[in-house]
């Protein structure tokens, strides 16, 4: 018989294809386990499948009295709580770097798209203005990439694949991370101190509780009036209310954002601002970023299914 | 008293400041130039300002019986007329290179927006339908840029710099040339072959009357159903009518396009189409190309009233 899997986050099917082949998948659609299974069904499982950034905490992982396994799928594991799976010895595994190129493509994707207003110009010629030489004021021209600062902020594998691409756009690239690197890149000291230089923040940090609204009102205000904020990593990072204020008042020029506070809900304040290109946390979603991707869960639940540690496992913290 | 230049084309008043600064402009607003001023007004024209798309032939460079310069604003010289102009002993000049990178840009913003699909993103989160979990067959996983086949056509300037830009994104680069060059791409031979390799065609060649339509329904059919084509030289080198039959019935994937055959007009047969990004002709449309290519504009004029050689001067056909 077939081992069983829980999936506890909501995937598209085709997603869970692969997976379907090799293991007994108890597919909760995202809905609270209980509302979908009985207690007689979750007593034998053993390993859980989920979205690094779906809520997974002590009480839930209580749920499963056999649970030895939490596999995300994808790079994030910051809604699991590592410590709470620690104590259970539930070992948590994830997709380190599958989806690195994806994303940082992304994060290219809505610079030049925000910076080069790609939406207006779209409606400028969809619409016919641009027929009859209406004028646009969103359209005057922009600075462009060469010699444009590019902060990125966390210069982990994604970090780094956004720092290269940037570099072939002849663009200056400074970072600020925890750690300093030997990398061909400006380092600074501070958050505050790459915002008062760069005109693009380029979010590519780790979530956790560490870097919850790290980019607050204060940092935006560094960034300043020319200044462009691309959020790839996790809505958390910013401090959404301050960001509309920020967009709104002109404190900022302008944002692209993959991410939300509570996805997959954008508020209308948000989503109704012309100066923002949005995407539905589409970053690591290319073919062969979730092949990857999948690579990574079928390796991580064959292993522990066999009683071996899982080859992408999540260092305790 | 200030040299005149007659500004042929129509072109935003800020593009003008620098040049009214330096000379006497007499600006037709791109009208017909009879229309606008008198045969006695233009008797004492020594140079024109052309944006050098703009048709300018044998008939409109005899309206100014003193005219010695063309001066083209930006790279493109393909609406003059270089045999009429070296009959009458009209020197040419233009920006070379002055908004490669700029153009560049666009290029790989078009690119990115189509094949991630931005445009239908950014409408999927702004309309509700994400928070509300509605399907959305457009925004299905697509190929990323890591091993993706891109293929340029023309390896000027601008080519270069796109293949520069691709090569940082993981993606392979091949090209077709009139030309050979030592470069890290592979070369085909022919447009066709280039077509049949590659996924994204960009189009960065040099337009005139022997690319006229090149990119025809041919090359499109052997660029083939998961192929997109990015126009950012001219709309002459597409047969846009073939086109649109491509992008209609599904013969490509999808298109980027800056550029049109008859601009600023885009048919409604092509800006209804969803598998589309349009921009306004904005390649060289960022503060630091404007600024570098009026410098080329006025070393130009400066260089020929005083009455030495073009600095940047079009070699005639």
């Amino acid at each position: 018989m077939a081992d069983k899997v829980l999936v506890y986050s909501r995937f598209p099917k085709t997603m869970m294809a692969r997976f379907a082949e090799r293991f007994e998948l108890l597919d909760t659609g995202g809905k609270p386990t209980r509302e979908v299974f009985s207690a007689d069904q979750l007593g034998g499982i053993r390993a859980l499948l989920t979205a690094g950034g779906s809520p997974l905490g002590a009480e839930a992982m209580d749920l499963f009295p056999k649970l030895g396994a939490i596999v995300c799928y994808g790079t994030g594991f910051d809604g699991v709580d590592l410590k709470a799976a620690a104590a259970r010895n539930i070992a948590v595994g994830h997709s380190p770097g599958a989806n690195a190129a994806s994303v940082a493509d992304i994060a290219m994707t809505l610079m030049l798209a925000t910076t080069r207003r790609i939406l207006v110009a779209d409606q400028y010629v969809r619409s016919g203005d641009w027929a009859a030489s209406k004028q646009s004021p969103m359209m005057r021209p922009q600075a462009g990439m060469p010699g444009r600062r590019i902060g990125v902020y966390g210069m982990g594998e994604i970090g780094r694949k956004i720092a290269a691409r940037c570099a072939a756009f002849e663009s200056e690239v400074g970072y600020f991370s925890r750690t300093r690197y030997d990398l061909p890149y400006q380092y600074f000291p501070t958050l505050e101190a790459l915002a008062d230089w760069c005109s693009v923040l380029m979010i590519a940090v780790r979530a956790g509780a560490d870097t919850q609204h790290v980019v607050n009102a204060d940092i935006l205000g560094h960034l300043g009036k020319d200044g462009y904020v691309v959020n790839i990593s996790r809505g958390s990072v910013i401090d959404q209310n301050a960001l509309v204020a920020a967009l709104t008042d002109k404190t900022i020029a302008g944002a692209g954002l993959d991410v939300f506070e509570k996805e997959p809900h954008a508020p209308d304040a948000l989503t109704s601002l012309p100066n923002v290109v949005f995407a539905p946390h589409i970053g690591g979603h290319t073919l062969e970023s979730h092949v990857a991707m999948q690579n990574c869960v079928l390796a991580n639940l064959t292993a522990y299914f066999e009683g071996k540690p899982l080859p992408y496992q999540v260092k305790s913290a």
